[in-house]
């Protein structure tokens, strides 16, 4: 009855580093780290002696029963009132009063999540600043690379491989800008946000430990500092499922352009190949977009976590009877997730194939009707805007039915002089894309 | 970088039955299952030696490296390429060959999801069981048991708690029908669902290896024969989400219900007592509705689960490239989820205490006002229903405003004479309250 | 200040028959008609004149003002209460007291909720089948149309057309079950779900008017008779909500395969033309696939509608402060987006352009390697198992790079003698698609 | 078939000045503007006669028939491409061909969307200062306002009214502070992000019309000017979706500790009283808390809809079949319930009723057992942790049991002597409340 689940269901996260900061082992460590930090600083003030707390930082969440205490935790139904005990063993007899002093389970597990946010942005933006600097390579290289735009399915206009991984580069700058922005606060508020435990602890060594100790804690732990109480305010909760959210989708779109990008009747890219990756258990011959399917699995299912934060918003009382409780597992799947994806997408972003020679043939199978719309612009001004779209949808239609290119459409059927080798050249009807790729690329270098 | 997850964050099932039908080791456990009972098949068709199949048969989920198989799963984006060789390694050299014949990653994990799910289902209907029996008993042990029925939060007229519980009993029952009501099918379908190679090697063995296995196949797995593939046709996977959700709503409400009733303002109902269950890591009096709290938490997050599984119905091709993939956990979460919210209401009502004199008390709080609905029927034929209405709310305002009984403020307003006692007594404005305990009664009987 | 939708951002629905079932004024029709068939139930029982039942009867909706009447509705935070005297109104002043009699809003909004449903279910109904025939003829015409098997996003192994369309088929039918299967019951519960003014009423007429009207009440609108109240066992909104998630779900597998298939470079199937439709505002020779997308756009949206409603079946108390409330419009919401979903879907099937060419021309692009699963069974017996795996890995990425034939690669690789026409022709290796095709057809007849 | 919708299911928005801002004729008037805005931005570069862009600009959208536009809108699965024709007729004939140059419908349209947000937003933060100044006010006045702290439901510690107020304020804040983050961009991008058509009828009037247009087109919008094209880079959209989940959730906060104080058995405030407000249809006695249900109701729907617009982001090629088009009118939703949502908060911050005498009746409901943990702080020293732990647990049970004060309970537990009054004085025990609430306030007035 162990239930643990090291990522078999899971391959996204499975087996990288984000896997090692978000496991229950990573919140029991999140967990002391909190407690210490918390002695730590009352010890600063006075409250506790420095030994206790040196004998608590001392601690190592290795020392505890992991399977223990997640059972245990459902006689409170959170794992900090079993956890405390169990800490308090692991200390010398006469420490473990001063342990958790003036506590109260949800400025604990609340800082410890702050932290185990703090450790796993850390990762994702080293990802997704890699995928950055990938991104940018290819935004680069191909800025002249034609390739079909392709709008509801369709060819629609030409563009630029450049332009669309200048897409994908500003979403990843959107995202790391997101993640960067998160404030991180500690929580310290006490059972009811007054801190009065914490305020009496002060009173019998004789200091303030109420909202004098909300600085030195937070500093302990590297957090940021609180106005006030969160335990039912939860910006901090949501604005980092947000930013998980934002990461989440702005890769999915990056995997999901590749995985139609590497159709096998499009093939304009390949994920970057590895031995045994992208394999099928029956068909030897496949090279499967894995990569892009593991973020893309993330992007599906990051949104429904974070719903459940959002509506863990609406958090009666001081404390909640569940909204709080919701908070916890989604908010872990959806760091795994984000973190996976971004691992995933800094290797695959990292090891891109490009074969612009694919983008070139598919750009010509339309025969030429993916310039319609420049043609349709120059005839305009000649046959009136209404007659132009006509003339040229018919052709298109035509040349679609009888295999023929739009030129032998159009042959017979205006009679003005138009310059159609530049018209119907799609390297001539890129519009601003290198300018635009330019403008992303600026503000990459910022 | 282990990822391992024991349920720390997750007191709902943490420690429960379901934890162990759920976990890594269960779904492999399955998986090992799926091949077994697929070899055996073949053997019944003559494709694979009776020996081998008894050979692979023989192998025990517990020889294999779960950590390791969920780390090589990225290889393919999913656990069974890595998890066959393995197998196969497990079992005797001659034998290895007839491992995973013909077959593809999906009819394997596939046929272990509706596996592992068909084992959770047994925990939870027992659980649902033992629910509606206690709620039975609290329907008739309280059918004259008056509590104030409210809306909107406010009093609104009397009711039973009897027929609360009769309430919370048709939820339950319906619970049961539906989890019921679930067909299980096996997958056997081939890498496109066209039962290729299972056929191919059919024909090696001068047999019909496809269609012709589909029902031993399901039959060795105790599963229901499909009529055809569901790689992409996923109607057995959101008919179990649906069902979860049910569950997970159903015993939300019940929750949500004890959660209000046991406010420490209220106190009608209290969880059933336990050591050390509902403490408060500072606050010793505190005797929190840590089950109902549980159960809830669960609720809140099922539906996000399901919500993945059912836009994963929108999957493309033969297999798609993450739909399919985002099933597994979130299904896995919401089979934990919900085994253990079940699990949880079991123990929450067979130990449910009722408090009938706080539910009295209550009752008498508003001074009469909550049979104001029946005073306006006895008032409007008199008055007029517009006149009654306007009467009776003047008349509870000033009786709220002065705290003074209603008939009080009645007594100035109205000059004809009426069986005020009668029509003030909230124990004989119950309407079919009786009754109606008594129709889901009978249906549970059934 | 009116806040008129119609349509404009839901072209899935806008103007089509369900917009007409589901607008505000089907709203109120349909609480008219519950109002008239309540009257007509206590008439029948005695508690109602027969005159002012029928005078209930014969009030139109259209009289009300449904503007006026939204805007009043945010006084009780729901439309009934603002409903009620604007409906007395409109009877003869002796029957105003008739109107309502002994009921509470949620009574009228959640019977009038599922007429709504009933009447909107019909047209998904007809819809469906529609559908249903049109797979039909597909599977039947398309039995032996070779196409490439794809599975995360690329060739796997051929299949048919016909399967295909077979497989869409399952779903359409499974839809149709599960809408079939829903029970439509009438709400009759009064104001905490005792009857109490209901049975109040009676007994002024000197007949039981709470259980025994549930039954007369439901006759008169053609609903199921419920056990008990619901107004708290949110069961039939649930189960509305399943079953519509399933068609959504449903209906968008098939779209987004369309859309797949009607890729440019693809360009399997072609939705039915029709003057106008599929037009872009700049591209004049783009047909986008629009049916599709109108119904991909509504199986985005239906899952988060329908996770409101699992949400709120966590209702406490008698009648909950938001959770009722939440329902409304989500579920108006789902019920349009699959009602424009299913004529949306009928309209493409029906139609649909079928290109066996452009399949057969797709299916070979691999240069074979699309069967190379055959050869791979083929080859096992012969070089082992885990040999022949590599070797054809080997040829077929040779092959792909060199763009060489799998037979050529294959040459020089394996000295076996092998019937390579045979094995590489992909008529030859469909396994069981047409008898798969047969036994769905064989559902689909019964 | 009209499928008007006015907000009768709606009662959050119904009504309201946010109705108008996001009903269809809002939506057009926004697309009238946008094409106006480009015609002018065009204009000012030279590409378009002044006399056109004054023409366009003097169009109004309520020239146009919106009920046909909506039906019409299914042709194209989008609303723009039968709205340029129409407004074409709206213009003199020689203007026509200068109305929406060189433009696509997603630029129209996302341009739109980001002027309705802009309306709105302007409402919404109009409406949550408000709520500012009405919760600024109260936690000033009950700064010293005792009240139960209340955790999972049940009393906990002595807090203040004024420190909830704070609490709220601070969500407040929080919310004020992401809408007015919000960068809110043209759209400017052409069929395929290239800007081509612009480029070309820049070219054909000799200036450049590409990224030259994109200032001067925001410009004119009143937007911000965008580094790229975002039709497929969704950041815009997905930065409004969180500002509003956001505001959804900090009210929802608010609105459910309004439904538990106003509770009837806790009474602790009541929603401001207005003539027919809070009525229920058959019971006169009852008030409602309206507005809070108002706003939960929200709070329960925006979160679904908002994960409709996260799923969006990940949205395939240049122009997606589905992900953009399910954002449309999810968008609206959940901009009408926050919007909604924030002028009901107004209305009930402005006049909420506060009754002081109920709240410390209420906290006097445990006799003394809400300040144990000081207790516990107390007696650790002397007794040890664990055991004053017990003694405590062990006399609050007693005294719960026994209906004595807590005092009396331990009276024959411990020898020690202690300051009882003082201990048990729940106004002595409200550790930094004050300190807090100031700090809460410091942030208010900056």
């Amino acid at each position: 009855m162990t239930g643990a689940d090291s990522g078999l269901l899971a391959p996204t996260w499975a087996g990288t580093p984000v896997a090692g900061e978000t496991d229950d082992e990573a919140w029991l460590r999140a967990m002391v780290d909190v407690e210490a930090a918390l002695a730590r600083a009352q010890a600063r003030l006075g409250i506790v002696p420095d030994s206790a707390a040196k004998a608590i930082s001392a601690v190592s969440s290795s020392q505890l029963d992991v399977v223990q205490l997640a059972a245990d935790s459902r006689g409170a139904a959170n794992p900090v009132v079993a956890f405390v005990p169990a800490l308090m063993k692991l200390v010398p007899p006469e420490v473990a009063e001063y342990v958790h002093r003036g506590s109260t389970s949800q400025d604990i597990l609340d800082s410890a999540a702050m932290l185990v946010v703090q450790r796993v942005r850390s990762l994702v933006l080293a990802d997704l600043r890699r995928c950055a600097d990938a991104l940018a390579r290819l935004a680069v290289d191909h800025r002249s690379t034609l390739i079909a735009g392709r709008t509801l399915t369709q060819h629609a206009v030409p563009t630029t491989f450049g332009l669309k991984a200048a897409g994908w580069l500003t979403l990843v700058l959107d995202a790391i800008e997101r993640l960067e922005a998160l404030v991180l606060p500690a929580e310290l508020a006490g059972a009811a946000g007054t801190l009065a435990a914490y305020v009496e602890y002060g009173r019998l060594a004789g200091v303030g430990g109420g909202v004098e100790l909300i600085g030195p804690f937070a500093e302990e732990l590297g957090l940021a500092e609180p106005v006030g109480p969160w335990h039912t305010a939860r910006t901090p909760i949501l604005d980092v499922g947000h930013a998980l959210q934002f990461v989440a989708g702005a890769l999915g779109k990056i995997a999901v352009d590749v995985q139609v990008l590497s159709r096998t009747e499009i093939g304009e890219v390949a994920e970057p190949a590895a031995d045994g990756r992208g394999a099928s258990s029956a068909m030897p011959q496949k090279r499967n977009p894995v990569l892009a399917t593991l973020i893309v699995t993330a992007a599906r299912q990051v949104p429904a976590q974070v719903s459940v934060l959002a509506a863990s918003m609406v958090a009666e009382d001081e404390r909640p009877g569940g909204a709080w409780h919701a908070e916890w597992q989604t908010l872990r799947e959806a760091l795994r997730l984000v973190g996976g994806a971004a691992f995933t997408a800094a290797e695959l972003l990292a090891g891109l194939e490009v074969f612009p020679e694919r983008m070139a043939a598919n750009l010509a199978l339309t025969g030429g009707a993916i310039v319609s719309e420049r043609l349709n612009v120059a005839l305009a001004p000649v046959l009136g805007k209404a007659a132009a779209k006509k003339v040229l949808a018919e052709a298109a239609r035509e040349a679609a039915a009888n295999g023929t290119s739009l030129r032998a459409a159009l042959a017979g059927r205006i009679e003005v002089e138009l310059p159609l080798d530049e018209l119907l050249d799609p390297a001539r009807y890129l519009g601003d894309a290198a300018a635009l790729v330019d403008r992303v690329l600026a503000r990459y270098h910022n």
